[in-house]
């Protein structure tokens, strides 16, 4: 998971802040490493650095500097080192001139396709499956850049949202099954794309529409706007759920569906799925919070904040002495013990996937005084690990697909463990179910050679 | 208002990562520096930085130092320059040997203090008022250092919640009103002082009790506790209501009331002064999330989170560019526009001091669609300055003691604007009137001259 | 100019410690950015940075690792920009594997294969003309790495002395003109390569031999040592004589022949060549010391320390603010007044290529009181710029290009100038003519078309 | 050892970047501190820093400053820990307003008076002897600033040449026996003090003359000189004689004496007094190089740079890991293989402490294939500590305490060794004996009652 930011203005404008200011929205896509870049004098430049965008990109060099268009990007690294190198927006500048490219997902086919242009002389610099698509750019060194992008885009498999910066142009594309999402929105003259519209509600940009899957919308110098597509559209696509059980921000709307509202719905769907008699509700700050509200108001037990999450935990790297082992999840969260003494209560998350954090979280209400804990999820049980741009385990270490529900209700030590299944997630979020990738859930996955033409 | 931890057990122990980890659940109570010190054959050392606690102290370097006893401090500063020299705890070498010290509070005789001092030799490190208590200590280097430190104590005059490391004792003192909380747990063997129980949480710590007002708790390398008194207890307390306001956690509990508890009953009693019609209510995050739930509860309109909350703003300073003026509010806050369009809001928050904010949220929920916006503010106007540790400005600058609530309403731009009265507010919070400090709101100040005996 | 290093080993030793000791030794031939590279794995690593070794290569890591073999590189920036990026060695995962480089020398013909491979779809990251042979052996991907590097080596014309790691190989190459200096040494079973003897001695090899011009030599993991040729021997070297006039310490031997003693002999030189009756002879710190000596031989006139240079300055930067420039040499050199007084005076300076810093030392010499200054330079002016490797500036700059003898003994305002012709330095250096390069005083350029076949 | 260097202009001018430069040309008497104080609105004020004065104080800022007065240190640590807390200039602010003091020397009763103000209520910051002075100043605050320093200097006893800021004042001090250097100088209207000459000359500015031992000379406002007496002159001076054969840049006059000149001088006593039959005579670079010189004329052999100083070295600390240790000196010094071989050779250093570098050095000449290595210092057996102000170890250290003449050249390895006498010293330097301090050598020290009035 990623995201990924771009703005186009006719006029030269100070468009790397509004890219600080949309990555800074987007900042719950990826704290590893941020970045910008953008055209000088027809070279691609780029400001990076690891960590969250206020420490990456100074954002005094970022609002000093002025050009028509930039892009930018926030990293959560799924694969590879946790090192620059591998921080987004990559840059080049070769035969056909400079271009600039921010990547949210995961492209399935690219091993072979480094292996096919190492043996035609190319020197990869990352370990990166984005840099494939630049590489087969400058593979194709006689066409137009953006025809050379459009090539690059029909030869890889897989998941990506895209934003790519020219000399003259900026593009965003989807892929086929619109894994990720992908909007695009307007400020007077100027035309944004952003992974989520948190990210445009911050510059005070207007929705516009989504980017459709398989679509390739173009913007140039004229200020016009052209749609191209990559290929014929396949009859199902794989909008991924896991946005709104998780990803997304609450604020954000994807494809015309408030995720806030999503998740409320299935915080109401859980209530009535796997009710509880409890004398409150309470969700695992921050993730399940939004879904235990849902809870509250189908069941009617009343909502507390009973644990509270210390808010300047935030990306600090604590090590594990002895006495961090030992203060356990309290160096994050702490009950509320004169709410929780004597009550039973239901605890909602938005998913399960190793079980250590649900399971201690479980142990400290109850050591707090708890009579007895419901752990109510949010989702159904994750059984299958993300081939997508997601960094779920394998099968192995999740905890649904090792054990089934009671016996994972005694490993967590709840008095009671309630999922959702996989027909009440469509129906909360409200999309028709062959618009949805349940992969992780159901293990129904894309088949892989739907997309990619030969090389 | 400031953080004060100390720890103190009968064998060498990693006691400086408890501190570290007790910083770290205080951190909300002051975020400029950070510092622990401890004793090392007989010299005071200390670990001081910038910033919050996992970036002012290298938490390695904490865990590898054992020692019998430390304390820290985290600072919010309320006046003088934001720099290291004034980040706390101070230590010294004397006559008598070391001592280290962490205030919360203002000593309000200080100015004079020092000024009788210098004249006398002394030479000052820092503006700090807190020095002034070292300086009284070696200006009794005749004295055994606890001895002269009760001195010290008996001359100042204001707010302090002290820890104090001798060589061989640690000792926690709270000025005679008792204007900031202070707390004493025991883990073991081993003992602690806290500005609030959230810290003695983190430690796998149990409360003991609260240090009394103008008590002063003597830990020695016996293991024993023994208590001293500054002075004959005054007539009035003086505990800081804004504590249950805003200030401590709500997960901690300070002279047996729990703040999440205070606060969801000033919700409620705000409720039940200022009732709303509304479709839906709102707490201003994160500080009127708690008070909204009570407001929900009491009026019976579900509590929605309307409002959304960057969790990665932090500490971060944004350069206030002309984008980010633009920006706004929007960069920390941004409303879930579907679940407030066409709606009548009740929006909670926890206090209004200048107003800035408060004009700002109600703007962006009014243009987000919101048909009416009513403001609730869970405690009463803020009138009047602090003089006893709050970084309040002049009246002059406090919106409610320019305007009455009509003028008020109007300026920030909400349909209706209600608050509670100081009566309310001591009720809910549960204790005798006579105890608390309500001076910010009605300016009864504590008379000056109570304390402090002639130098 | 750069220097190179590279260190082979039959056993996994701290070879990356005996690099970061040799580029100490080469520390003169750069001070701009150093680095050390080696492969793990089969994947070339490097630890690269700004500044001096000891600034760029922090040794602590250098002596944890431990390999077969090793490269360095000091660089002084020739053209581009000052920036990491161009930092060597530069290291490449292709097709066939890991190669990592470190080269000393200027490639004349970079720009036509930069286009040439472009339009192949090679992605430059850097404008160094180095990386043009990583992107020929890539571009030969179906070859093993050293016959794909011995083509590369054919295809580029100009300047180079290198040292290449390859997986299970050192090599090191010297263009067929051997314009900078390479040499091989042994301690017990490592084999050494390095731009001057004085790196040698540093690691306590002995030196076995010069590589010869057009030689690579290479080092493989049974410890043998193998010598190919790029190309048939042309009838004239090149080797560069400013190696023996400034750039190599005094300490090395280049192909048989002390640079001390080729230096003093250039001062006994221009002792006959251009006597002065003089009190004193004094040398321009430190370049002309080592001349200064031997021209006080020649001519009986004593040797004095009359300019004494401050020994902190190294690459300091100081920013020429007023007082700076007031200050004017006297920052770097400042005359020994008691000295000088009422003395006529030789300086003798290494060579002069803008004049600047002679005119404002000939100006401080003569202002402590000396009443006769007679510059003596101890080689051939400098009229022409060089194209191999050595940063000097076009002719309109050059001192000696613009004015005759006598204007520029007036522009530098000297009491008389000397200087030795292109026959007296190659005696004194005592190198037969046709080996020696002499481009930067008599224009007799390398003819281009020697090497390179077409691409 | 330190130095020391003050400006003063009647006019407010950047004289931060006088003192930068000041102590850019002192930079050989302390490199591990860095400091310069001004005073502005009444407040004292400093900049101070680690290392090299280029690192340790920015020059931009200082350039950026104007002010009347400003002081400046570097530091070369004598006794203490290695940090920031101790780098000079120390300033404070008491009840009489700022003081910035910068001190050169050590003052040998400052336990005592240490002592006796902690007593009085007093507490230092650091460890530093300077401290005490202005402790001792605080202490009289009822006199004006300018008397109770006088007062200060009057009680305290050792070595001081220092340079003091106050409010409207710039005062400099030496001591009554004169141990440490200390000029006068003027530019225009602006006045210089300086530990050395070389310090004026980089500013422009002119020697006034040297401070007279005892003398207090103080600048204030009206831009008027006066000069106070610490108090009646002793009977015998102790200007520390290693100042001529080791510390002082030998382009400085110390009381009109040429260090440069006194140098000479010693190496030319030296041949007179152990003469020795050699192909050349070589200086240690960089200590032994003018005294080689004077060798060399004296004796009739031909000096030459028979060893070559990596003049990056620096203050580049090396790790001493077994490849380090193995290169040795080498890593600083590397002989000259060609001029030394089969030659036998005359090597010329300032003094021998612990020998240890002089018996690597011969060991390394020797293995370079000189036939005879002859051992010749240019100062007297050092064989007893100093406690004026240099780092000297205890005699147990001392080589030639330990050893006598015979033995410790067979300790060195050398073919013979051979100093000159303290006679030899101070009429080589040209001093009338009673002015000079030779305790190291010979143990005379200063009485230690002589100065020092009772507290």
């Amino acid at each position: 998971m990623c995201g990924v930011f771009g703005a186009f203005s006719p006029k030269m404008e100070p468009v790397l802040e509004d890219v600080y200011l949309g990555l800074f929205a987007l900042q719950h896509r990826g704290q590893e490493s941020a970045g910008v870049s953008w055209i000088e004098n027809g070279i691609a430049r780029s400001i990076k650095g690891m960590g969250l965008v206020h420490n990456a990109i100074p954002q005094g060099i970022a609002s000093s500097i002025t050009a028509h268009a930039a892009i930018g990007h926030v990293r959560y690294s799924t694969c590879g080192d946790s090192i620059l190198q591998n921080a987004q927006p990559l840059t080049i500048n070769y035969a056909k001139g400079a271009v600039a490219i921010a990547h949210n997902g995961n492209i399935t086919n690219s091993d072979g396709i480094m292996k096919y242009l190492e043996n035609r002389g190319a020197i990869f610099q990352s370990t990166s499956d984005t840099e494939v698509i630049l590489h087969l750019m400058a593979h194709q060194s006689h066409k137009m850049p953006l025809d050379a992008l459009m090539d690059a885009l029909r030869r890889i498999k897989g998941a990506f949202s895209l934003v790519v910066l020219l000399k003259d142009k900026l593009i965003a594309a989807r892929d086929p099954w619109g894994f990720r999402p992908l909007v695009m929105g307007r400020r007077g003259e100027t035309i944004y794309f952003a992974s989520e519209t948190c990210a445009l509600d911050i510059v005070g940009a207007q929705l516009i529409r989504d980017i459709e899957p398989g679509e390739v919308v173009v913007v140039d110098q004229s200020g016009g706007l052209s749609s191209l597509r990559i290929q014929t559209k396949p009859s199902k696509g794989f909008l991924c759920s896991f946005e709104f059980v998780y990803f997304a921000r609450p604020d954000s709307v994807i494809d015309g569906i408030s995720v806030y509202q999503a998740r409320k719905n299935l915080g109401r769907f859980l209530a009535k799925r796997c009710p509880a008699k409890a004398h409150l509700v309470a969700g695992m700050p921050d993730s399940g919070t939004v879904a235990a509200l849902g809870y509250s108001e189908e069941s009617g037990s009343p909502f507390e904040m009973a644990i509270v999450r210390n808010r300047y935990v935030g990306r600090t790297f604590i090590q594990p002495t002895q006495r961090v082992r030992e203060a356990g999840v309290r160096v994050k969260l702490n009950p509320n013990r004169l709410a929780i003494q004597g009550k039973e209560i239901v605890i909602v998350d938005d998913s399960i996937v190793r079980g250590t954090t649900a399971s201690r979280v479980v142990s400290l209400i109850r050591s707090s005084g708890a009579s007895k804990v419901h752990l109510r999820i949010a989702s159904p049980p994750v059984r299958f690990p993300c081939y997508y741009g997601i960094d779920t385990p394998s099968s192995e270490e999740l905890a649904a697909a090792r054990f089934d529900l009671d016996e994972l209700s005694r490993q967590i030590g709840a008095d009671s463990l309630g999922y959702i299944d996989v027909k009440d997630l469509v129906q909360a979020i409200g999309f028709p179910e062959e618009r949805l990738c349940t992969a992780c859930f159901d293990g129904r996955y894309m088949e892989d050679d739907v997309n990619g033409i030969d090389l």
